[in-house]
């Protein structure tokens, strides 16, 4: 097999083979194809596209090109959860130790935040002595006897796809369906489990801009799952503004810790509801979504998911004092209110804008070297289409400095519009896909 | 300006502008994009395109990416010939000291062969003593004293275009017709002609394969030589069979040599006219094409240019008594003849795979550092349309090795194809495009 046979078929608008597919995935990640052959190959994937199939192939090539996460002994089904990424989002926070505390078992990696989106594993750490690199036996450990353990990417999970992803970042090639597909689940078939719950943000603060869009990659994904038949579920969410009040890792920390006391934004109860239902349902728990709610709910109003996961962050090395009284957190040294300038209702929230306005106060990183700043970032008093007066607080600005306070002030007012009629809430669950 | 904006254009279909042309081809050449981000751009080029405006950008950004030679001290009309590539091309050998000796100003650098093609400069270069590397001063001046210089490219012309190609060989991307053209006619012009003459050859062994491809890069060069204020005359010629009778360097010389003294077969001479009468035309000597060829077979057969040819190769330090006595050559060790084993007529000589047993024989290079050898070769007693009797000589094979001479025989008589029906001659030229 050559390189050069396998640029020219797909640049010919031809379809590649498994074993094309897989040569060129293991010998690229081996060093043995050059950047530059990659990126013709990409390229010519990106312009003239991959059926299913190829999607798969590359897919799977991926995930085997590095250690494949053995979950066997925890359970069969082994459903995992993942966000195509947001601002504010805090979801898996407050679903993951609800769910387990319902029966489900939950072995959950995740990654760190890059650009405006946050990463769990941030907010995690935010919890002073997290231990989020634990190793795989005390990972496996842990969900066995508790039934719950989150972690960081400790393993070489899909080197393939962080090297192909990484050239696609620097060749204009990031925004292609079958691409954004095959790394995502790529990630989630390595991670080992067998059953899928996607979370497909839509909006401003998300990958996707457009249902359309956003549509077009549940589909395939699912299409993906189906065919490496690791069942699939895609849950279309709004990201339009950001996910509850708060934006920053301590902030959104503490956001969950009262969410799982049962005090949840309208928009994360709808999704953690959502969410947890159907990873409940392929988890084999219970068919019932709507009993599935009920139960969720009835958890994280009586306690129960609240005291799961204290067992999780104790287990986890974690300070639950912390949990216990979420004022010993670190805050940051200017707190300051936005004071709305006229009367009217909220309009627009622009995620995006807010994810970056969050990422300049120190909240988030540009690049993988930076460091965050835990403490701060923005917590909102009003969402899209609520009613606000003229002097009614907006949001708290959370910054450690003064000069990065006195700008995202400024921006901030710009950044929530307010008009004289009420464009309504948002629809926090779109649309449910499988 | 950036290069990932400048991508993402081209992935996207759009048309690039001037600005962004130079940027990628002035930054490349310079190493400040990288070969992946530069692969990741031709392929996008190669798939969606580029219009004739922007292949003209492109191949004039290549022509000023290094040394432009300045022939403006030597007249008006510099006129220079080019050809797409042949087996047993031996016209500029032939051609341009003929033009040379009716008044044409003849300031050509040639290349040497690469792959089953051979270059002019390496059958120069078989002339003991021939120095092809001379210095632009005194090859300006050889053209102002005697008419003619015929060197090889010893500046740093189009370097743009030289990594550039080479990056394409790597990525697949080489069998783009504006690619194609926008590589020769970059070097043309940083050559310092101000007007062009094109030999396109068409089948086999040449480039293009087959006459449509053949027309739309004639077309496509055409259009940036009116572009770029280069008026440029194609003319697209036969490459199915072998050019002449020879195919080797010293075997070509001495081909050139005898054709030079008026012993041309039909499809040399009738390329040589054409070729020779359309650049006597743009020089400015006569637009008379028909006086042109009258002219220039006068000169062919009366010895001015045999004459043209010894001046051209004593000037550049060549030793002349091999030209006067051809015995002198160094011959190959071993010169067999291959019989005929039937009788009938002459039916294919594949121009490809003569090429690539001439190059088995050790007479080109499939790699730039590969020496050759001079000596060796393959001299054709027959062409395609000639009838042959059992018995009859069909072929020398001048080898240096018994086991090569043993290969190339048994592959020689299978791929010179006799049938019972008479399937003609090959029509030399086959369109003037212009």
């Amino acid at each position: 097999m050559n390189i050069l046979d396998i640029i020219a078929k797909k640049r010919d608008k031809k379809i590649l083979s498994k074993e094309e597919i897989e040569f060129f995935v293991q010998q690229y990640t081996k060093g043995n194809i050059t950047d530059y052959q990659a990126a013709a190959l990409i390229m010519a994937i990106y312009i003239n596209g991959m059926n299913k199939e190829e999607t798969t192939f590359l897919t799977l090539a991926m995930a085997n090109s590095g250690d494949i996460l053995d979950l066997s002994t925890i359970g069969k089904e082994i459903v995992d959860k993942h966000s195509t990424g947001g601002v504010g989002d805090k979801i898996s926070l407050i679903l993951l130790p609800t769910i387990a505390s319902l029966g489900v078992s939950v072995a959950k990696m995740s990654g760190r935040g890059l650009g405006f989106t946050g990463g769990t594993v941030d907010k995690l750490e935010s919890i002073p002595g997290y231990k989020t690199n634990i190793d795989e036996k005390e990972f496996i450990k842990n969900v066995k006897e508790i039934g719950i353990s989150m972690i960081s990417q400790t393993m070489d999970i899909a080197p393939a796809d962080k090297k192909i992803y990484a050239l696609r970042d620097s060749i204009s090639c990031v925004e292609n369906i079958s691409l954004i597909a095959s790394s995502i689940m790529s990630k989630k078939i390595a991670s080992g489990a067998n059953k899928i719950v996607l979370d497909v943000t839509v909006g401003s603060g998300a990958f996707m801009k457009n249902i359309e869009q956003a549509r077009t990659l549940a589909k395939e994904m699912i299409e993906i799952g189906n065919l490496a038949e690791k069942e699939t579920v895609c849950i279309l969410t709004n990201m339009e503004e950001p996910l509850g009040y708060s934006v920053g890792n301590t902030l959104e920390i503490i956001e969950a810790i009262n969410a799982l006391k049962g005090n949840l934004s309208d928009d994360v109860k709808e999704v953690v509801l959502s969410l947890g239902s159907y990873m409940m349902k392929l988890a084999g728990i219970n068919d019932n979504i709507e009993a599935n709610k009920t139960n969720i709910l009835k958890n994280l109003e009586n306690g129960t998911a609240y005291n799961k996961f204290i067992e999780l962050v104790e287990r986890q090395g974690g300070d639950i004092s912390y949990i216990r009284n979420i004022e010993k957190f670190k805050k940051a040294k200017y707190i300051e209110p936005i004071y709305s300038l006229k009367s009217g209702f909220i309009e627009e929230i622009n995620a995006e804008k807010i994810g970056k306005l969050a990422c300049f106060l120190g909240a988030g990183r540009l690049k993988k070297e930076d460091s965050i700043d835990n403490a701060v970032g923005i917590v909102f008093s009003k969402k899209v289409g609520d009613q606000v007066k003229k002097g009614d607080i907006l949001a708290f600005i959370h910054a450690n400095s003064l000069e990065k306070l006195e700008i995202v002030k400024e921006s901030l007012l710009q950044d929530i519009s307010i008009s004289q009629d009420n464009v309504g809430k948002y629809k926090s669950v779109i649309e449910i896909i499988n």
